[in-house]
């Protein structure tokens, strides 16, 4: 088959060359006596990505997976009572991680339409006086449904309940795309991993935690080694690493967090809601609607489509990958069937985005959905052409 | 910028990662004991691509303008005639480049929105009853207008003149996309070079040539050392070569003729007509026309599309580049400012090839020309729909 | 600095270009259709590597430290006894692992020149008649001291107690390397990562456990998520992973087990003895020593170098590093100082290794230590061109 | 087999990571608006590799044997004669080269031991009082037999005879590599290619051309396109090339001209003669050897070593080769058999020298040749740790 495979997953995403090419290196040794001029800026310049000036990233040989795992482990003891709401396949998993552990986690069960119950959580947290509570756990962006929660409404529920909870936020489909404020949002560890924002392979888990959360964790009685956050903190003052760091990985993602910081978090997060408007206007304009109920909550990296009555999700998502060598995500868990995924995180811009749209009209038409051909292309260019202009403007 | 350039001239064309990573390699000794067993094989499997059986192939490190050289310098001496055709830039320059060897050019200028003058050719051919001319030059496709000429009816006016001279075809943007039959067509030299159909970098002249070309090499008294085809053929023989051969591009080459091979020449071509015509929907649909006046010969590598009057088609490359970081071809000479050019040559796919024709519709639109948004993208949807069910069908 | 750096400590190894193209790739989809054809026979062919027919092999991102706590976390529960001795650093790190986990560990504390006290194990199981021993773990090669233990002396042990406890594997510096024998050995679970006989970047925990660990793993009380054998287990049985899986190291992955099945894993170890009988000679020439204090279980994969008295062995790493741009393996724990270590494992050959050893010839000498010039690498050289020849001489 | 293979001949030589990745990259517009801020600073910084600021230089998709017939088409018509020696391969092609061309060579025919013979040019052009004499070729480093030319002698020769005749250079395994002073030489047109002291893959022609070079150029008779100076020199005026450019190796080139000016030309020198010393050194050593007879001419890129009576250079090369993976170069024309030669020139260090000794070692004494094994490694340390405490000293 001739021609590029186009990726619209929600992760991983597509890689810049500049990154590509700085993954590619041969090995080194990693107690080299100058490592630490690679990691040391490294370890520094990802605060600014999370908008943390008091918090501390750690970064593992792992996914989002280890680095929910590396938080819970750290902080908690069995036992203990942590908050978390259930509207997607990743906050489910989060759930059943802390349950595998040995927690306690009171599940706001939601509808997958929705974001983080926030006035749930306020309830909740306002009644629990006795502070059972150790710790809310929140999805920034649930990368099945399309819908971002928000964090800043979350801290505002704890500060006014006067609860001192720790807040953990999955951040793997937010962070380094959206905007995402660590030290604003009083957010005590942040996950993500290196395949979607940071526009690397997977194998990364990177997490920033709080000098609250660093603090919990001297008093935690969940085992962790591999993950322990004091054990390798240690080795991080020198700019090594407890065991045999991922070396290439870590160019990668130096070469990534330049990417980044070039741009600018702000930008970065105003292109991605630039390059989502277009998809949503598409998907207006071919009369479809998004999972997420609440437009204020559509998600900026990943777009959820509900597929008409009739079609099957799995099918378009199937006859894409086979038919015309482009990658959407499906619906998972109880979407399986009624949406597909478009990602649009990371690298990416409107013409390679308008080829997924033009992809997708073709797919939709080809299982049974009649959209108007063109139309949700006409829609995503009207919205970039104007988006553009502003920008320039913008920039003069 | 974010997201991958989009390249869509008429070559350099897009790399396939299978030729990137054959070619990104270390070097190696070209006099080793075994380098034959890759380069034997591979001047063997190229002539498949030509479609000669009694033909020879040479890879020179260089471009078509070497090609074209070697194929010159090789085969006629100081005050030779030559025929041949101007009727676009490409066919300008090889008459040049014959000029500069001292050679008698017998020009037949036309328009740059015809091809090859077969009429014309047959009539002169017919009265060379001296043959003095010793050799006719043909472009087959002219990248700079997007016309594929008659090589089949230039043999044609050739034997039915009786005529003996050599046919040389210029095959830069044709040999490896387009169907090409050097044998049948009775082609002495064909020239290409590896940035086109290849799929490959720069770097490469490939030249194939036929006994007829070889024994008149023997006579030639045009100066020749580098790229002299006897001289060049003994250490063939022995899948070696007068000089240090640039082994990486010949590892991407050996990859390209895999790739090639493994679908199949004449799926290769059956490949770029449909996508050709996808494109040429579009031009239709968007009210706009190409320069190639006759349909027929209408290119199934390039598309040089006209611009509406009022409208700057440089302006048209230079915006699509500078806004939308997508590259077009421009007009050459000529047709400078008055077209663009869309390539669709090597390694692409039709969802590449949507995003480009939906990137093309902004920046008409963004230049002053009034474009329905969309309307090509949905033009070029329905064929490559019908097209593809055509093929599933086929393939059945 | 001009020249390849040389990479010579027992990993990361040298990573063939073989596989480094392999990993050099666009990112996918790990939930394609067609995933399964990458993972499901990369799966079944490692069981080759391990020498295992009834394992399961599990391939996490992360490193060998992760695979031991894979390990741990699936098959034990808080309070469980486990038998370990401790002889060197990493020995010593997996003791911790257990410690952190809240296991009690008995630990047989031995000199650092040894290798695991099989005498001493089978006293102490003969011993455990209440079977409260759960598991032993052993260090197959030390990496800090370059001592080999032996793997079937455990088992022996194990059988002739009539012992039930897991027999768990460190072999993290062994596997692909050393002769390694899973299923005869009675092995439960076997550690590795990628970085050292796989000649991978680091990034992946590879770990094979038997039907008698995977067992256990369904009574384990240790929380267990990421790592999870019962869930990763039944995402793999159609390829899958149940977080995204470090896509662009399996095919680096499955390169390299396509480079060690070729060679046989018979050849791959009687290579590493070819060349670390090689390091050895020399070293004997030097006068000097190696760690180890019994020549039968000197390690193929990496020597450990004791340095004369007066001479610092971490300045000649240094020293070899800044001047000569070579990394050696400093001396860790209470070996700091004392040694110096080179890594002979994976992608080495005898020209190589002779590069190194007089690059550490002039390092030493540089140092202060009066090694002859020349001794260590003409000794070498005697042994490359005999071993050679026997080699040659068998193989027709 | 297992390991890197050595590669130790006179080109193409070992790529640096930095080039390698330069290199590896999507293809792009060769006529985009911007191209030029990577092509005209390039042409710049050539100059100074070349010590000119009055040249021009010229790059083509080509190798040393094009940048031959560039210098002398550009620049003299036919008949016109030329001094030159023959005293090496490449010096008798340059000549056969010129002959092709039809053009009037005067030979000085000379040992294979011998360099440019400065007197006999000297007295030759006293005689030429006509100045029939339109251009002297001199190899300075013939790669053939290891002996370096007296460039400035020959320029003394020209001027103390005051003769106008243009002098050319065959640098192709001498600039960027050696002391190259072309200005300061009087030299008009100096020819590399890029697989030597530029470290990149073949595939460029590299022509540095004087401003009286130039001059001849406009009166030339000699048939020239493809790589016409005047014709390329007007594209490149703004950054461009007449024919579509090698747009990867121009990357490469770049970082490979960063890498040589940011180690200073002279400091590249230095090294080379630093490297090519150890190995002098062990030649001696071993009781063998160079073939050129003159020790103020041994070349710092290459050791042309005579092999003892009975043993076969061939030989000694096929058995690196098969044996050891090491790639020696062997004898040309009729230093076939008899001589052996050791590439080190550009990418290479200490400790990959001292194993390529070690290799050479044994393959020489496999095949017969009778050679104390390490004799030659420890004179070669001898000499690096002595000269690297100078360099040390001399940084201070």
């Amino acid at each position: 088959m001739a021609g590029y495979h186009q990726l619209f997953i929600p992760g991983p995403t597509n890689m810049p060359d500049r990154i590509r090419s700085a993954i590619d290196r041969p090995m080194e040794n990693h107690r080299a006596p100058d490592f630490g001029e690679l990691t040391l800026p490294l370890l520094e310049d990802l605060k600014k990505v999370f908008k943390t000036e008091h918090g501390r990233v750690f970064v593992f040989p792992g996914t989002g997976t280890g680095g929910w795992e590396a938080t819970i482990t750290n902080t908690l003891s069995p036992g203990d009572t942590v908050l978390a709401a259930r509207h997607g396949q990743f906050s489910d998993q989060w759930i059943q991680l802390c349950q595998a552990h040995g927690l306690n986690v009171r599940v706001c069960d939601r509808s997958w339409h929705e974001g983080a119950p926030v006035q749930q959580f306020a309830e909740i947290l306002q009644a629990d006086t006795d502070h059972e509570i150790k710790a809310v756990l929140t999805c920034h962006n649930e990368t099945a449904t399309g819908v971002t929660s928000d964090i800043a409404g979350v801290r505002r529920a704890l500060d006014d309940a006067g609860h001192p909870a720790l807040l953990f936020v999955d951040g793997v489909s937010s962070i380094a795309s959206l905007d995402f404020r660590m030290d604003e949002w009083g957010v005590d560890a942040a996950v993500t991993g290196s395949q979607k924002g940071f526009m690397m392979p997977t194998g990364l888990a990177i997490v920033a935690v709080s000098p609250k959360a660093l603090e919990a964790a001297k008093t935690s009685k969940l085992g962790s080694f591999y993950f322990d956050f004091q054990r390798n903190g240690m080795s991080h003052q020198n700019g090594f690493f407890p065991y045999t760091p991922a070396t290439t990985l870590l160019y990668g993602l130096r070469e990534s967090v330049n990417m980044l910081l070039e741009e600018g978090m702000d930008n970065v997060a105003a292109r991605h809601n630039r390059l989502a408007e277009g998809v949503r206007k598409a998907v207006d304009a071919w009369g479809l609607s998004l999972c997420g109920n609440d437009p204020a909550l559509h998600s900026d990296t990943v777009s959820t489509v509900m597929v008409p009555e009739g079609v099957d999700g799995g099918a378009v998502v199937r006859h894409a990958y086979e038919r015309y060598d482009m990658a959407l995500g499906g619906g998972l868990g109880p979407l399986a069937g009624k949406v597909f995924r478009i990602g649009h995180m990371g690298y990416v811009n409107e013409v390679m985005l308008l080829g997924a749209l033009a992809g997708v009209e073709m797919a939709l038409n080809d299982c049974g959905a009649a959209i108007q051909p063109g139309s949700g292309v006409a829609a995503a260019q009207n919205h970039f052409r104007a988006a553009g202009a502003a920008t320039a403007m913008a920039a003069e």
